[in-house]
């Protein structure tokens, strides 16, 4: 049975559809003092609940540490937890003395309800190990091809930094066709970083730039801005998580992107292509 | 110039690129006591400011007097406020004593700030007379029949109630072919709605339920739950508007739903079409 | 070391000063994204941590997580957890099929950082049991005559059930003067509540309505109501946590209580005395 | 009739009190999409309803707009809006080019529906001209002499800035003895200001730091490092709008501050006095 989360319901929709495995009816409340009633009435008796919820906010947190705790108390025997999108994944470290390690305190509270955790494309992979037992990164950047437009000009699948190389190799891969390439980012301090473009020639070829999760879209913009300095052709945007926070979309379309596709780790209007078939082989 | 509010920088930036305009760089941003700070730093020397921000919090009708003062304050001539989704447009009247007409508050609010008003198909038409002037209802179901697969067999286009009926019939006049229909819904209490087919036979014919407006997609889901019994054959749901809040997508997915159609007046997954052509010729 | 979370800076100081321990530096910021980051930078070195912070919200069971790590990856060898008004307290079972019993979700999820919990006065005293091991429950009732005007007339302590009786007692008790007795509440329906008045004689006598919690206030000013047409003296509600959501403090105010007391497990308006004396001999 | 919005119930039961008129019922709800009813069922046949709402939010200032909606459908004659706190306040001009007058885009909005507006102590009192027409400022500054202890030794009354020095010497004036002086402030940047202590002598003597606001505690508790220094007596803070947003009250603990006064125009734990009857001789 599937069980969805108010942040991922397409998403398990999807994946309900794709695994020919129920939808689990759900509701979603709030007390009036402010807390959630998060219910999946329909659990009792099934074998496994598979639930899905981005933690993309501490609601989303507390919800899926009540839909685990309902699946339990339905006698259910194997709850599997999704985190599509791991909501503090890039605190994998105390960057500066005194701070938690995010990723570990909310994997390590997640972990008290389920069986298994699988997350898609985590920013750092460390953070699996933070979950017991070790949860699996499932990774769904071959996904990001197909909202491509066919026939792109002889085109160059660009990573924003060297660490989201591979990504855009898969994309490429995935693509059947083009060249693979990254900027270098030289990061000033904590909030100014500098793009340094890529020697490749750009000049009339269309770009994607590929990346595992775009936020500010502040790095992404710029990155842009270089390649149109440079004469290049039409610039796509492709990333799994497509967090796209405060002004990201505007920049992003100020910067000449033509469109921004993502997944649906992340619901909303970026939401191209569904993550749906990557999960399923690991279920 | 077009000047995004941070709940509609997608359609902010299609209707630019269909004006020919320029999309304005904005920020949105937050000081430490949680008051915004909505800033529009080029609007300098523009003779018009086009904002556009669907005001679906209490945070985005803020945004709105923000960027309506920041214009004025830049010594912009023409400032237009467009209204994609119009909040509290459902509350055009006090249902009980002591209540008040939300929408009235709001629409006289947000009129201080522009010259004039556009709001995309309001579910209560009245509310244009609240803004002063009368704001302008641009329709644009038309744009509804877009996503929608080719080749439905023996389509019906149906609307929930009776009110929606002109709103079934633009979408099969945008779609090319099919029959029209409604559903009579039967209010029990605040709560409770019954919905009484219609008489139309619907066995292995295909069906696009159509709303101007789907928020918690209760009569909605229980509609397309009739439609099943009686062996329809796909059934879509598509909206001007797809709020689609707390369960309302697991909901329609339990039903049946093939797939939830809407447009970008509320920016999300179900954001299929855009209004930005719908918009273009009333600017 | 005391380290207080964002929702309990004031009952942490107070805590701190009657232990004579140091108040630890904590902040409390947030990511674009809307992630908390919350430090604690000075705890190295320490060999406790007190952790003080009420889950009030979503965001506040976060920020006990964070802390929570915070001290573990400082070193800190034992970590004590405050939770002076526990969230959730209130669900210790699944009241319908498909629910979660939620304190027992979040009371596992605390668990996982900490060497031992403390709360105050949780409504059931079985969820203490969902902690491992098995939480602390402080009782600071005695605290609430303090805030109480001498010299009441005749005075009764009423509780507005059965169940909080042991409450109106010590309050009593600590006051050094007075009568017991409580209302008898019976539960119609969810929301429908009827308070039968109790047989004891309030003409002229001051009445302090002694409870727990104090939330929407609908119970209370019920029974409040009750009293005034008794030609009831003066009449004070006094209550552990003063959560007082929506229009609870009017609807007490319009039912003609002079004051409503509450302690600092729930920092606002009616925090008219501290907790913090009550913790000091357990730890 | 006294109506009060969520944030300022306290504080409009006090003033009913002080001014015997009668408190309006009113109820806080909210649509399952987010949206506010705010309502005020026993308004009809009033003469006057007074409006009582800090705008502490976003949504307390669609409170505010949605009060004086039900007044005016009431048939209420004259409507007041009492803003005990102003939010916005403080964005009194445009301090880069784009940013909006913010106080004067909300001062806009609440007029179109109130006959006239009180605010109490406004940090810029030009604000009041944003209204139309202009509001009265209120100054309560001299309630904030009234929880301080008796008997102080040799106090002085500090303000932060020169800009607060005519609060600091009203506080004096009420509490009746004392010096006053103020710190000059430095601002280096848009974060970072400099305390220049005063040249007072203040060894062994208690102070009083008094101030409009205290928001992130910041310069107040950097006001107070530089006392302890010089071997101060005891410090107190005192304002009238104890905002002490994220770690302020934990900054103040920490700079050894006895106790931090505040009144009811922000409702929390530093509410230590009334500004009830500052407002009584205005209405």
């Amino acid at each position: 049975m599937i069980v969805s989360g108010s942040t991922s319901q397409a998403l398990a929709g999807a994946l309900a559809r794709e695994l020919e495995e129920p939808l689990a009816t759900t509701s979603y409340d709030r007390f009036p003092d402010g807390e959630l009633l998060t219910a999946a009435p329909d659990l009792d008796g099934a074998d496994r609940a598979v639930i899905v919820a981005s933690t993309v906010s501490s609601d989303a947190h507390l919800e899926v540490l009540q839909l685990q705790d309902a699946a339990r108390e339905a006698g259910v025997e194997e709850v599997v937890t999704i985190l599509p999108y791991m909501g503090y994944g890039r605190q994998d470290e105390a960057f500066e003395t005194g701070q938690p390690v995010s990723s570990r305190a909310v994997a390590r509270a997640i972990s008290t309800g389920t069986d298994r955790v699988l997350t898609v494309n985590p920013h750092e992979t460390g953070v699996c190990a933070f979950f017991e037992p070790t949860a699996t990164a499932v990774d769904a950047a071959g996904r990001l091809a197909e909202p491509l437009p066919g026939g792109l000009t002889d085109p160059i699948f660009l990573s924003p930094d060297a660490g989201a190389i591979e990504l855009a190799e898969t994309v490429r891969d995935a693509y059947g066709t083009g060249e693979t390439d990254y900027f270098e980012k030289t990061r000033h301090s904590g909030t100014e970083v500098d793009v340094s473009p890529s020697d490749v020639n750009v000049t009339d070829r269309d770009v994607v730039v590929c990346d595992d999760i775009v936020a500010t879209g502040s790095t992404m913009s710029e990155a842009v801005g270089v390649l149109t300095d440079r004469g290049v052709g039409r610039v796509y945007v492709t990333c799994v998580h497509p967090l796209l926070v405060r002004n990201a979309y505007t920049k992003l379309a100020r910067a000449g992107v033509e469109a921004v596709f993502g997944t649906d780790t992340i619901e909303g209007t970026s939401s191209a292509v569904s993550v749906a078939p990557a999960l399923e082989s690991h279920l």
